[in-house]
């Protein structure tokens, strides 16, 4: 019956609709970053919000091995096929991966690479995290944090903050970590914890990261928030538990889905929008409340 | 470039070529399903084997809300314009999402359902988990498990073998979800060690109930082997890390996906396979060693 249907509802449709044509490209690779799972969310997020839109929402997941990605997926053969494309909506999906999309001259939004339409504000999420660690008891701050973060910007603000609220940030405490992975944050923490000088306040970003380090603290028998006060951080998404009480830096999809799809559609009518920041929202522990 | 280069492709191939075209429909919801990150690797790993058996594989994951999916997904109308379909195959998808290919009268092979091409043996994972827990001290047994688990056959089998080792596994350990998630492995953790007698050995499943539990138990402040025996599930692709030692449950997407592929070609050529059962793994903990 469907099937049929979808032939019908092919020969019926002419090629070209007034609903704008977007192709929503997921470079995710689910073997390589276990990151996937927010991104899927993502992706999900991006189609449904275009279809209440009005757009016509192709989604176009890369599923060819990271290494082989070269022009144009194969699908795209199909997709061109049905009708012409309006727009395009890429996400964790490096410049390289997007550079057929580019040559097409065709409107593009992107979360990542390096001339992004929304990006994450990874600087005030780290100035408020430090402020709330601080406010809590903390005298001396670690943080474990990906390469995108630990740039010039952001630890100039760690000196300048870290001055004003007489804190210590050993430069020996900021792990940076290529490619998150849960356990990579186990062996960090271990690293950290069998250091002469520990810190006791700590940031952790991104979740896949933290699940590790929450198991290294729990085997090291630490008290959290005694020994160490903890931020971690989570999608609104896919939120987990932890065996202690600790406040969280949240991220959400529907922000960065927004941007992307008010970007795309500016640029649809010939404007450019100025890069939009998706801020973090900070949640203290429910738990916290009772120590 | 590249996406002249795909529509240069689609003009000068015709419609129908020499490679099978094979659609894998993915049903999982990722807003509502946390074992999503499996499937997604599942997915991969049929489009890339699939490819190196010379098929045209065709990635379709069904983006509509899980409530709104009657029928072919919109994006089939593309795929069949660019040529016939040859063969489905169809995963983390209800009997209701394939209806529409069943009515096609194409060759379809499902993981899920009730008709499945390939299933997990559940009963042997159990039996298998039980003689260990057993082996390793275990005097009475609990289990976490998913509502397809909990059927007849298995419940025989777990009075039989307990009778034969002599273990006592009371119908209040065995605790059943729908729609397993990290929360709900929390809070069933909780409700079991409130009660009055509790068991000392435990088997989870899925993994996404295991993260759960694991922050219970730590928050009891019980010791993993000592207080309690433990065997968690988990995918080889998407490992986490405990902080004591347990023994694991395996599973993996390769022969999942090997079983689709070949019970597909099968059908290809007008023949049906036998129902392929898919065997866990028992990984002993590496740490118990040294306990």
């Amino acid at each position: 019956m469907a099937s049929n249907t979808a032939q019908t509802f092919a020969k019926n449709n002419p090629i070209k609709t007034d609903f704008p044509r977007v192709v929503v490209y997921c470079g995710a690779d689910a073997k390589i970053h276990q990151s996937s799972l927010f991104y899927l969310h993502l992706f999900w997020a991006i189609i449904e919000k275009g279809r209440k839109l009005g757009f016509e929402m192709i989604p176009l997941m890369d599923t060819r091995p990271e290494k082989g990605r070269f022009g144009a997926p194969p699908e795209m053969v199909q997709i061109e096929k049905a009708g012409s494309i309006d727009g395009y909506v890429a996400i964790m999906a490096y410049d390289s991966m997007v550079e057929w999309i580019r040559e097409t001259g065709k409107p593009l939004t992107v979360l990542n690479g390096s001339s992004p339409d929304v990006g994450f504000d990874m600087k005030e999420m780290a100035e408020m995290s430090i402020r709330r660690l601080a406010a809590q008891g903390a005298h001396s701050l670690g943080l474990m944090i990906p390469p995108e973060m630990a740039n010039a910007e952001v630890l100039e603000m760690l000196d300048e903050v870290s001055e004003e609220l007489n804190i210590t940030i050993n430069y020996e405490w900021i792990m940076v970590s290529h490619k998150p992975m849960e356990i990579k944050g186990y062996h960090q923490f271990q690293s950290l914890w069998d250091l002469k000088s520990k810190p006791d306040g700590l940031l952790i970003y991104p979740d896949v990261m933290s699940r590790g380090v929450v198991s290294a603290i729990v085997e090291r028998r630490l008290c959290v928030p005694e020994d160490l006060k903890l931020i971690l951080h989570r999608n609104a998404e896919s939120p987990y538990v932890v065996p202690f009480p600790c406040d969280w830096i949240e991220m959400s999809a529907d922000p960065i889905a927004d941007g992307l799809l008010e970007a795309l559609q500016a640029k649809l009518q010939g404007k450019q929008l100025p890069m939009r920041w998706i801020h973090f929202k900070l949640v203290p522990s429910e738990r916290l409340a009772g120590f």
